[in-house]
């Protein structure tokens, strides 16, 4: 048994640290950005900081550029950039890492030279259209009311999607769909690439959100009979839930990594602040019922983080681990979620304001307890699983 | 013991309810709010179809043409005023309703006239302005590093404000600072009326907040040797903490109360979208991780509408009720934000959207942990008492 | 709305108080109590003691003795008896006030001369015989697998019993089972009076149990063709159920009353020994993180306390109350649990000795999170309720 | 960094599971057992069943005829042995194991000798006598008012100790006590060895207590000018609670470990039930309600052996760990607890019985909180070192 780091990583670790702190936290207070997320001309700055800095598309394959780097890597490497919210912007791993993951997994050749090179590069954007409105597709995916029908050796797709995230900034769209065959016959779920401006897809509406972090926030659309060509099938007809899994596992992990960052960056600010503010004759800190939110702070980073790690590692030794990121994205999103609110309250009313991160990332993290499954839908999970044995 | 509501208290909730229902909650969606709150064109309209509902000013006392609630109906009225974030303002039971109660208070006959009057009618505004940046008041409120010097007769105020709510809207501001006498003695702390537009007072910046709900949002201010006359000066020299305690302890258990009625809302959308949404099979309130949550809203919010009255009650019997306050304050503030809380995350995704109340409650009721007095300065005053006996 | 109580109301409970405090609390180190509770003799004591305080059956109907209590007079008598685990029994407030209340709803004239007389004098006690073994009658009491079959114009009643508390000290059993006709037709479920030592009857087991403070501890039992004769059926034949819940309501309530008598203790323990205790320089009490824990404690014990008193009213005003009874019962189940815990805690090592009232007190309130239904069936049955509307 | 186990780790750990399911839990109801623990004769024959099977004393230095585990070793051998509250005993690694570790770090060979190997062997016992009455050693250690006073060149302990664990079952006790020179000066707290049958040594009296696992269970008792020789110094004079930072950091990780094991096995009974006990039409685990229970037990299982190991790699890393090994002990004692607890409540009412292991688990991983320091010490010290940085 080993948790410790090689030096090389711990490096890399110091090194994406300082470019956030130096190079990305002070952008963050840039007017470029709105309710809808960081601006394109804000992205594509941070996008030439993180390239000039190194650090970009680290995760990709090294035949795309990258470092090809472990799952257990991401961890160090993820939290690291999530110390700022802009961070994961700047070098590539957040939006759209989830999208590359999966590219890479079931892409043909040929697919990934077309999408997946240019998400690496930082060329294009994408979005994973799964969610629907009207009782359709939600905590539970198999609810897709989205339809694909064969017209000739085409497909035309139909239905809506809400909670699209990132529509207006993506060059194309990996929609889920249920679908049959000529006769009509059930064959499950399909992912389909869409390119923006295809004919028939529309933005109904940009939805407005707690959560302001994504670039291009998120889209309610409508798809009207838009034709999709065989080429543009992601793995094989039928299998799409199962590819969702494929995509979700390692995604919820990164979420994890990167929420843990900002966590952590919440309790770096309510140590400082507690060191400095006092309050009835002493520091705030020096007050239990401050000193015990930081070190319940400090307890639950300290776990999350080894649980992270801990799935990784499975995922890197070739285990599915559905169960230990079920478990991580459940105690994450609950436990971090917990340090950035002690941490608002450390500061008090100036917590709430945005002159600290905190608030913001507080708005932020309250969306990780429902995307990637809610919670009840993995403890839901979970406890089939241990029912069943 | 009784815990029934009159016939006629019943009826007022009643109407109260409906009026909500029918004419406030559908400007919710009005554009006439931003980031700072809902504008003063709003403010205006919610004001006059209060007046035509003839529900203004409630509160007020009869000879202000209110119906002189004690604390107990106050309880009922301002919760089915919250059941909508814009509902106080029509009530004219927020902002400001703290101010009005502590004028009625300590305020000469002349000064009631000049300030508690128009307030009540809705020609005027207020600010309470005691918290300050840089280690000032806050939590402690003695900390207050703002200056009152005398200067002939009159005081000569200067100091440093901020997260004072509705600055910008009121035309005068109760300004508590640490006075001296001509030798440089001190006094204790004093309130004073500082009128908008005086010389020397100026607004350095406003805040950017979570919340969203308070008319004119959050300032930070200056004074800068504001000059203010004798017959500015609320109730005595000296006393101004035991003013504001006269003040805090009723205008906690207001915002106990509106907010009691905004977790309700979410409460109730979450209610009705748990029988509609379907998941895994069956609508998802027929799961139990749904339903427990219901149950668990349902009993913070049956709870906190007890001690909200128990301790109304108790003011209404002529009791100081400290720690009957404090502890609803913090239990409230607690419960409720859970309440709020379960509620969005019964709706998933579409919850941390803007297409139901819940999410711009959601982001409001952060606060309500941390003004007044955040939960640990309840909890570290009831400790005391409770270790005095 | 009225929180007060009558002078006379005031006065019994300080009578109560007064008396718990002198006769019964040096009774809890008497050596006649064992692992299955406190002995026949003790309990003799305790009831000798009542009786010459005039505190016996205070609840027991003007034409019995008693004062013919009120359920909100019970919530005051009752959490005074409660102060001690030994005060019920002096007060004959528990075991069995239960089964006093439902024989007082249903039983006739003859049924109530036979049976609920004498358990209103001290002269018998009873039990309630639902629970099952193998799958049989328990959070959900449909189960129950117990038969009675007629025989002649008798009964036959044959099964399993078990978590049967003072089955030992019992002179009579109601006894729950399902009913057939001669037909073999299911009737619904019955209660039936067994006598002790009625042929068929017999104790299988002493169970070894977490709590000690039931008189005559828990068995287990059997019944093999035991006769009942239909004077001893109480009520109709098939409304066995719904006659438990005419029980299950009040009783909920009366185990909350007492257990927020003993929970108080246990804060007064622990409020005690956090002004003499010392650690790292002065009174732990002096320590938020030890005066956090009291202030909750108060919290807790303040808002348990209004919400019995609250469905008591309820009670009183003639309604059925089910679900305030089901709110209260896991609110005060839950947190009474945890106000005992935390004063636990306080104490630290001394406080898991019985050097201290606590340390039993924790044992045994952990089973009030599990009869009269465990919070779970009642989350269960109140999110159900909400979901109905 | 790798979270495996090596294959001869792997089946270590499996054969101490057979040994513990086969050999120690049917032992769990040898009634050789009381209120204060299994007998003599029960741990005699833990003891020879232990060394049967070669898992006697594993963690003792290779040179005493153990396998000299490290920590991590540790961590897997200690949790399979704590599957059974008697299993410890089979192993030797409760009660004493933490003084194994402090001897070996701090004792001269020829203290070894006499003290270490006959407790390794099985051969002698040992108390850790420490905590005091009347406001003396406790949570802070540096509150011991026992006096050790030079006679010539022995000597002379004097003062009263309780929750001494074992007393009537060691041969040697040892005593921290403030150490004094022969002008009075004070030198610091030191630990002297004391002989069972020390003239002056005597037990006050035997404590009840609610935990009922440690042979001998606790103690008070006196010393009145124990006569101690310099060659029964453990370690320097004046350095007692340094020393005892040394036995406790790993002490209190062990003490993790085997709670793990018991509460693994509180789980896996609980999962047993859930699936064969049926309510309210199906099995119990198949109503949210209960299998989010089990998801909630399974990650806090996970998340605390993640916490135990980490914290046992620093050890053996040879790093201090204190603030790693503080945290472990707060979030192990917290969340096992609630593991145990929530299994209890699965059950039901038979889960307060002793029909399973849970009930008597339950009772005795209440004192996990409160020995080794309370949550509440933990925490003060980790908020001191956080606000340090």
């Amino acid at each position: 048994m080993d948790f410790g780091l090689s030096p090389e990583l711990a490096e890399l670790e110091r090194r994406i640290h300082d470019f956030v702190a130096r190079e990305i936290v002070p952008l963050e207070d840039d007017p470029r950005q709105d309710a809808h997320g960081p601006s394109r001309e804000l992205c594509l700055e941070l996008q030439r900081r993180g390239k000039e800095a190194g650090l970009w598309s680290l995760h990709a394959p090294r035949q795309y550029g990258g470092l090809g780097l472990s799952h257990v890597e991401r961890a160090i490497v993820f939290e690291a950039a999530g110390y700022s919210l802009l961070g994961p912007i700047a070098l590539n791993c957040m939006p759209g890492e989830g999208d590359h993951h999966m590219l890479e997994m079931i892409a043909t050749p040929e697919q990934k030279d077309r999408w997946l090179k240019p998400l690496l590069d930082g060329a294009l954007k994408s979005t994973f259209a799964v969610t629907e409105p009207d009782n359709g597709a939600g905590a539970d995916p198999t609810q897709v009311m989205t339809t694909a029908r064969p017209d000739g050796e085409d497909f035309l797709v139909s239905g809506r999607k809400w909670l699209i995230t990132g529509y207006r900034e993506a060059a194309f769209h990996i929609v889920m769909a249920q679908t049959e065959d000529a006769a009509g016959a059930r064959l499950g779920a399909t992912m389909f690439v869409v390119d923006a401006g295809a004919p028939g897809l529309r933005e109904i509406r940009r939805m407005d959100m707690l959560d302001d972090m994504f670039p291009g926030g998120h889209s309610e659309i409508e798809l009207e009979n838009v034709r999709v060509t065989r080429d543009r099938i992601l793995g094989e007809i039928g299998r799409g839930f199962r590819y969702a899994q494929v995509r979700l596992c390692p995604a919820r992990l990164t979420h994890c990594m990167r929420w843990l960052g900002a966590a952590r960056r919440c309790h770096d600010i309510a140590v400082k602040y507690a060191r400095w503010r006092r309050a009835f004759g002493k520091p705030i800190g020096e007050h239990e019922g401050v000193s015990f939110m930081l070190a319940d702070n400090q307890m639950d980073l300290h776990h999350c983080r080894l649980a992270v790690r801990h799935a990784c590692w499975l995922l890197d030794q070739g285990e599915e681990a559905r169960e230990e990121s079920s478990m991580c994205k459940v105690y994450c999103s609950e436990k971090l979620a917990q340090v950035v609110d002690r941490s608002l309250q450390v500061l008090g009313g100036i917590g709430s304001s945005n002159d600290t991160a905190i608030a913001r990332i507080y708005r932020n993290i309250r969306a990780f307890r429902l995307y990637d499954g809610p919670s009840e839908v993995h403890r839901y999970a979970l406890g089939r699983a241990i029912l069943k044995g």
